[in-house]
């Protein structure tokens, strides 16, 4: 057993847990940024960082933190229907809810009141979430050009994405199409297939409302958040 | 805050920290053994398990649990002489004292008295080490082929490993071969450079003495531990 002290915060638009991405690097035209708590702080502690391009986060699946831990799960990205071992799968119900990602570091800035924070890309991580520990990514030892992985060799298919005329949501085209990529990864549970259910997302102080069918997703309504 | 419960256990033949290899992969015949915490003991959460060829651990840097961490470390794999921010670095000495690597999963087997234990190699844990978490590694998320990484490049120099006629190491060849491996990595702190200095490692169940001069590691003793 051992406290873990919470060093950081990430803040995103990854304002609901529906929608994250479900792996690093599938949204790379997401940017997070990663301020680090009071106590840890302390500039020096980066000096060198900017040497990496990419850095792990090993965080708190925060969401997660008081269910019971299961040993066996369905992984939705597997369609849902296919049990497999909590320890071969990314899933959040572990025994301890540590998530693992690689995600771009994209830049070291000063902020006006909370120190040095660091901007990073392509983050799987809902807004707010507890980092435990940052490290560089070290290519020679961290890229296995060996690995195989037969459940999960490749991201999902992609969906389509429809935003019908007369829908423009209130944010900037280059938001608008990273919200289409992240749209894209179909982020409903894999076994509900209603193509009349309107599922719901927040996403930078938007709520987002979607239908699912063929292998599309159509977005029905955009509303800011009150 | 979050406590972490200790799922698993290492055993291999690191039996001192002097001489468990800086990172993982680095020397891929060692063979270890991951025997799970009876609580944890469920032989289902390990179900497709064997679908990935690697796995990542995420451990307890047990040795070095009850120090404080430095906002600054100097690594020995640069020398001993750059100071760096540790998070820059893979150094054990952080806010949360937490391992990452990824191993080589090379089997599952049934033991008779610890349940379903797994059997990797190339880790850099030393025997006894408690971890935290097991995941697969997930090629297209966890291999970055567009990393660098410009203080940590490449793992470091191989020296030359003598072990001089008459010193028989009472060991198979193949685990000489291995032993031999381990000591081209140089495990000495680099910032140490006296020729006449006579190191010690626990290695399997032997003490192992030797020198360090001209990149050449000679052992001067191979003993049995009492």
């Amino acid at each position: 057993m051992n406290e873990m002290k919470i060093i950081a915060r990430i803040y995103n638009d990854y304002t609901s847990k529906f929608g994250v991405p479900r792996q690093s690097g599938l949204v790379e035209s997401e940017n997070s940024l990663i301020v680090f708590e009071p106590e840890f702080r302390a500039e020096e502690a980066l000096r060198g960082i900017e040497e990496s391009n990419y850095i792990w986060l090993i965080w708190e699946f925060s969401e997660f933190k008081d269910t019971k831990w299961s040993p066996t799960v369905r992984p939705p990205r597997l369609g849902g229907n296919k049990r497999l071992g909590v320890f071969a799968t990314r899933s959040p119900h572990r025994p301890n809810p540590i998530g693992l990602s690689a995600v771009k570091l994209t830049g070291k800035i000063k902020t006006p009141g909370s120190g040095t924070a660091l901007t990073v890309s392509g983050a799987d991580l809902m807004n707010g979430t507890p980092i435990y520990d940052i490290k560089p990514y070290i290519p020679y030892a961290d890229i296995k050009p060996d690995a195989v992985n037969h459940l999960f060799d490749k991201p999902g298919e992609k969906f389509k994405v429809m935003i019908p005329d007369g829908i423009n949501p209130p944010i900037t085209k280059e938001k608008a199409e990273t919200l289409k990529e992240i749209l894209s990864l179909n982020p409903a549970p894999r076994y509900i297939d209603d193509p009349e259910r309107i599922y719901g997302m927040s996403y930078g102080g938007l709520n987002i409302k979607f239908k699912i069918s063929d292998k599309t997703v159509t977005v029905t309504e955009i509303t800011e958040e009150q």
